[in-house]
């Protein structure tokens, strides 16, 4: 029998740990609550009516045919019984050998209970799905009401949290309203729409140098973002936002974005967690006295150096190439070794022909920052197929301003 | 003032008329509960995953730009007040001075309550998705079992209704599973998976000649579909079907194509209905008493000759055609002519390399009905984008027998 490393999350650090494992002398089995794998970097386009979840999403059992070693399981992640080493989950337990835990992260409101009632975050498919949903729908309430202080708050969408994704949320959203939807709204008043980003920090995308901080800002601002630092929100309802210290103003839609911390199976097994819930890890990623768990991506309460690391794409994928080695050499002669983080640089985009990225030491802004955006991400757009449609689509949305799939659907249940 | 004619619904009738006043002195209002338009001749290919929503769903919004007369509301359509000239909706009354209706149709489940509870229909897109999601969510319960019996339960898609939706819902989930699915399932048994077509009738297809219909069967039989002709559903429950004379079998899943009925717009105008609750019509397409409200498509009780006018597309845009002409003369000088079907021909698809048509006494069917019936879908998927992501896709799956969007995807609301 070889021994069985049973992977929890199929996201980019699960993938990427199935995949290094591809020739070694294990039974590898991923484990989602979805089907498929997410292109997150890209979950701003779909929540922006630009591109179809099935362009953005590959099925996890397509991507895992060319490994001969690898299976797949759909199922809801509920607890680790780390004594009995096996994972649970809603279909019931699976006994492994090898564990690597790699679910990932969710929103954190907080505890504050009018964020978590009503915002939407964009951390998951659904939720860029009902972000577009709810974006258009209120649009088209707009149309239906002749009172203008309804309207203006109708028209007025936030978004909380001025890191990557809220910027990226925040252009995307302008340039949907007044690249595309003023000419679907003729009789549309863009004086009565309003695009706000909230940032509790004196800047947007603290990870980044002041330079790139400050052309970001510049660009958002050009693009009719209304951004307000120093600002924290204190509580949210059905149709409003309010600060702290008191401001308080109409909203239709708040989206939230700043604040995220790891996924519920991190408390689920029981270990010693650090903040944000991430699960503390040794070095070698391995949880404290339980050998043959790994922890790596957005769970991983690691450090590397001083500095905990950072919940990015890139982490979790060296992290999940790592521990693949890390068991070879556990199932084989050797062992665990520790991992060190090697950043490839970070990047955001603003919009059109915008965007900042910060690689070794050169810093991009505008145009030139953009193509270095594009070209890394359609790179990285996960198979060729989606690639083409991909492509298209920005190609399409570049050339004449469109939003494609500007659509309200919903699965019935 | 110019006078408003309100159309409700955009499907294909109601956007034919809407593109047809284009140039009539009139203001022109669509109302329909979603905001696309559906070419729902491809709906079956988003319920067997090889489309994506968006590429067969277009915003009405951006369909009527190029209208400079043409207005869109989103709202559910709740009745007609014909004495008081306003449409009901539930966001309030809309005033008009003509009135299309064309809210088409909806599945018809003879008041079965087992049928409405247990059976999805293929009517619109959520219900396309949920067909997608259900088959595919099954096939992974399908991996979480060792009871024999109840794998074959949940791998037991059955389609009711031998006339084109099922015929080619049956085929593209007979390929969806065949040429798809066991590749993504290794150790799948695909003589555990049964795809059943049930037809109470003694042959499908049955608007064809009899040489189609046999071919059709034929074909559906090759790709190793079980017909079942001569049968009738008596009742359905979560995982079994019964047939009228006391057969019962297990089934995961139960598609309802057999039965139909007009929108239930036609019961809440309070006017007199034909057969499946259709409105009647005089041959102008008028309601008799109410020259100024017409009903077109699937939703009015017309009769062309003898024979009362089919549910199809074609008849819908020719009628839709068809009273923005009246309406143009009732405006002017001239008034409302009776209207008269010309039939274009009728065509289905069962699959790769299969269709049969029936053209102006023509017939066709195998490879040279396939290849009929696919130009035919290319020109009339509705727009440059949609056609050319469509035809990646449809190329995409002929050559690498690959299904691009096989997510399970809900939006949360």
């Amino acid at each position: 029998m070889r021994p069985r490393v049973v992977i929890a999350g199929a996201g980019f650090g699960g993938l990427t740990c199935a995949r290094a494992l591809k020739h070694a002398l294990v039974d590898v089995l991923l484990v989602d609550r979805n089907n498929y794998h997410l292109f997150t970097p890209l979950l701003y386009q779909v929540a922006s009516a630009l591109l179809d979840p099935g362009e953005i999403a590959r099925p996890v059992r397509q991507l895992i045919r060319p490994l001969r070693n690898a299976d797949f399981l759909q199922a809801s992640i509920t607890g680790v019984d780390l004594d009995g080493r096996r994972l649970l989950t809603d279909h019931g337990p699976i006994p492994y050998d090898y564990l690597v835990l790699a679910t990932g992260a969710q929103s954190d409101y907080f505890g504050n209970p009018s964020l978590a009632a009503h915002t939407i975050g964009l951390k998951d498919l659904d939720e860029g799905l009902a972000v577009r949903n709810r974006i258009l729908a209120q649009f088209e309430a707009s149309r239906w009401t002749d009172d203008p202080g309804r309207r203006r708050m109708l028209l007025t969408f936030v978004i909380v949290g001025g890191g990557p994704t809220g910027v990226e949320m925040a252009g995307a959203v302008s340039e949907l309203i007044r690249l595309v939807l003023r000419k679907d709204y003729k009789d549309l008043d863009t004086n009565e729409v309003r695009v706000v980003l909230i940032e509790a920090a004196p800047y947007v995308l603290g990870a980044f140098v002041p330079s790139l901080r400050a052309a970001a800002l510049r660009s958002l601002e050009h693009k009719g973002i209304e951004v307000m630092l120093n600002a924290k929100v204190e509580a949210v309802t059905q149709s409003s936002v309010k600060l702290e210290g008191g401001e308080e103003f109409p909203a239709g839609m708040v989206i939230w974005t700043a604040g995220v911390k790891a996924s519920a199976v991190g408390k689920a097994t029981g270990a010693q967690l650090v903040r944000q819930d991430r699960i503390k890890v040794d070095p070698t990623l391995q949880v404290p006295g339980h050998p043959v768990v790994f922890v790596i991506g957005d769970l991983a309460g690691a450090e590397n150096g001083h500095a905990r690391l950072p919940m990015l794409i890139p982490v979790a994928m060296q992290a999940g190439r790592h521990v693949a080695e890390s068991i070879k050499g556990l199932a084989g002669t050797g062992g665990a070794s520790a991992f060190r983080y090697k950043d490839p640089g970070i990047m955001a985009t603003i919009g059109r022909n915008s965007a900042v990225a910060q690689i070794r030491g050169l810093h991009f802004s505008g145009f030139i920052g953009w193509v270095i955006w594009l070209t890394v991400h359609l790179i990285n757009v996960i198979s060729f197929r989606s690639r083409l449609v991909v492509l298209i689509n920005w190609a399409w949305e570049y050339l004449f301003y469109d939003r494609p799939v500007r659509i309200i659907v919903r699965a019935r249940e």
